[in-house]
């Protein structure tokens, strides 16, 4: 059959629904995505390796077997998450063709619920430095599409795969959503396993996730087993508190009218909007988390340096040879700042149900050799709490602007349904 | 030539010194170490995966090159750590003989310093339950060497090889050690690399070390550029503090008499010996420890229940279908307790140099069905402190056990360095 590109829309709940009810097959759904790919590869650059055969035979093995809740659904898997069928490269010299032999966990599951890998999406070096890949913004080739989760961002914002996965680990699943006007998911730390990400921070390594689609992100809470959490049915009465946070005097005018757009929004369909003080030490956790990152980077790097001393970016270097000088005392402090903060920050969530702050600092920069700012995103990183960036409001370039809806650690279901009642909201706004 | 059977003493500083000074090669090191697993494994099996060829074939390398600080040095890796040329079972059906291209990153740095992999030894099934292996404890064939490090901790025991890596989440590095009477390491949370390590529980998950000999410890903090700490060159004035902590009354006499005993030696060796109250919540550690493990553990092996559902014990399809019923409130609540009582323990540390404590709950037991119980061990896990295991006490059966020194967090020096001074008196104190 001639292949047809994949709408824009087309999402990972339209495609298990489709392949379950015999609509459509597998093996439509991936002739779609890789005629998608063919269509906007050239310009997007998302991928690091991405083999057609593969993936039909994927969709070939789904469509013969029993249909999971993901039948067919298409998955860009970044490509410092390990998968048995493709090499792992990490974007850096060391790893480059090499293969894991075994799935990350979070491949695992997804393939046993029915998931087609569509390939491996672009990553900056081992996902821990700012400095930009080949993959270029669909929504203007000129300006970066963030990172570090580069390709799986831009290839879902050009409708090349319903999913993305990605990792975070200051603002790497969340700024590129912004960017990519998408929908990103930082789920609360450790609530899907990590294993087989290539590790940097574990005090703040997470999975991330990117759909077209905000219904997409409850399908896969369900698949990955999360807990329940109280789930909005209306914005109506929901409490909502906005949060500049210690890096606002860094957001850009964009989006601060954005934030204030969004608040408004959401006030005049009934929400209960207002300014809380954030809790005492905040202003203090960009600067644990950059000492976290290092300390823990140190100990993550050490072989890798060892190994490659000279190819290695000199952020790595910097790491592993220490030279900020931390010292221990050092870190058992900014690990006690970040442990008060969540106290803090769980004491909050009592009188909110979430709180609303910039995915970005505003609109994806112009060029590619940087992947932008991680500001706006490292704390709650390092709070460990749940992140999900809604798409729809845009900046005077055109170009998106992301909401992220922040709830309590492990009421993802809470963020997630939150942010998708004021999807619509903004997407309208946006128009 | 001729094998003759390393020396029960071989250690890795004495390895090391010998290759690098040409007294041995690497190549008669592993020789000897080949020939006596040939002696002693029939009765220990220590070993999942042994392959001679592949032993000959580092040390020749090793013989070839430049001389690393590990040149030449023996080493067991437990089987839920990656090595690239040998599979990585995780004694689990569905990882025999799997292989997973890649280096765990705390191997990759033991190879860079010279070090040579012997084999993979016996673990229990992915590090997480308590049933036995078919090792054998070499201080008496009828008793557990206890687990899930069973297999590195028999092995370095038995001569087979200087140093053995295995995990802790609870107890599974300093309980073996403890049971076979060697050195065991459980060092500081996330000091050293968890890449390529099975994930469990993330918060508590750590690389341990097994050795003949203190001095190798120092040998693989250097080599893993752990930071300064306080390093006392003699017991006379140490600050020592006697933790009974909240397992105290499982505890059998035996152990209570050593750990006196131990105390009664460092006293007379001039340190300062007193009995601190430990910090407020300590009480409720080992309740929180559980639920932590067991709500990582639920997001840890997700993927492995859904793949193989039959074949796995069923303490993990507990964890998985959460059968305890643990809420995300409960969850926060455990956290909380855990991040309190570290910042309540480091206070404590202002005033303590080491805290001893004891390594397991008395000698080994006897049968092989039950790796023993960790409860001495898990609240050191959890406050993600560095422990040192010292042998040389024995119990009323021969059997030994083992006295943990407990230091701050990330002075994992201090804990050697007190517990090397201790080794020479626990030890002719336990001929």
């Amino acid at each position: 059959m001639p292949p047809s590109p994949a709408p824009f829309s087309d999402s990972a709940c339209r495609i298990a629904a489709d392949v379950a009810s015999g609509r459509r097959t597998a093996a439509a759904v991936a002739e779609a995505a890789l005629a998608q790919v063919q269509a906007r590869e050239p310009m997007v650059q998302a991928f690091e390796y991405l083999d057609p055969a593969l993936v039909r035979a994927q969709a070939a093995a789904v469509d013969a077997g029993a249909k999971g809740p993901l039948a067919g659904v298409t998955v860009g898997v970044k490509d410092v998450i390990a998968t048995f069928d493709m090499p792992t490269g990490h974007n850096t010299a060391r790893y480059r063709g090499v293969r894991t032999g075994v799935d990350a966990a979070c491949v695992d599951t997804l393939r046993q619920a029915g998931a087609v890998i569509l390939g491996k999406t672009v990553t900056t070096e081992f996902a821990a430095t700012q400095r930009g890949g080949k993959t270029r913004n669909p929504n203007d080739p000129a300006r970066t599409p963030g990172g570090s989760s580069s390709g799986s961002a831009a290839a879902v914002a050009a409708g090349m795969c319903a999913i993305g996965l990605g990792t975070q680990t200051g603002g790497s699943t969340i700024r590129p959503a912004s960017f990519n006007g998408i929908w990103g998911w930082k789920p609360s730390w450790n609530v899907m396993s990590r294993e087989g990400l290539k590790v940097y921070s574990l005090t703040c390594d997470t999975l991330g996730l990117y759909a077209n689609d905000a219904a997409d992100f409850t399908l896969l809470a369900d698949v990955f087993g999360l807990d329940p959490a109280p789930v909005p049915d209306s914005l109506q009465g929901l409490r909502v508190g906005i949060a500049y946070g210690p890096c606002w005097h860094l957001t850009e005018p964009p989006m601060r009218t954005a934030l204030a757009r969004a608040a408004a929004l959401l006030s005049e369909a009934g929400a209960a909007v207002s300014e809380p003080a954030l809790p005492e030490g905040f202003d203090a956790l960009p600067e644990a988390h950059g000492k976290i990152l290092s300390r823990e980077g140190r100990a993550a790097f050490l072989n890798e340096y060892r190994a490659t001393p000279d190819s290695l970016h000199d952020e790595f270097r910097a790491m592993v040879e220490n030279r900020t000088g931390l010292t221990p005392a050092d870190m058992r402090a900014a690990y006690a700042l970040a442990d008060r903060c969540r106290a803090g920050l769980d004491a909050l969530f009592d009188s909110y149900d979430v709180l609303i702050t910039p995915s970005a600092c505003g609109e994806a920069p112009l060029g590619l050799d940087s992947t932008g700012d991680a500001s706006m995103n490292s704390i709650w990183t390092l709070m460990q709490v749940p992140v999900v960036s809604a798409p729809g409001l845009r900046g005077p370039n055109g170009m998106p602007l992301g909401i992220s809806f922040v709830a309590r650690r492990y009421a993802d279901r809470t963020a997630l349904a939150a942010a998708a009642l004021a999807g619509p909201l903004l997407a309208a706004a946006g128009e």
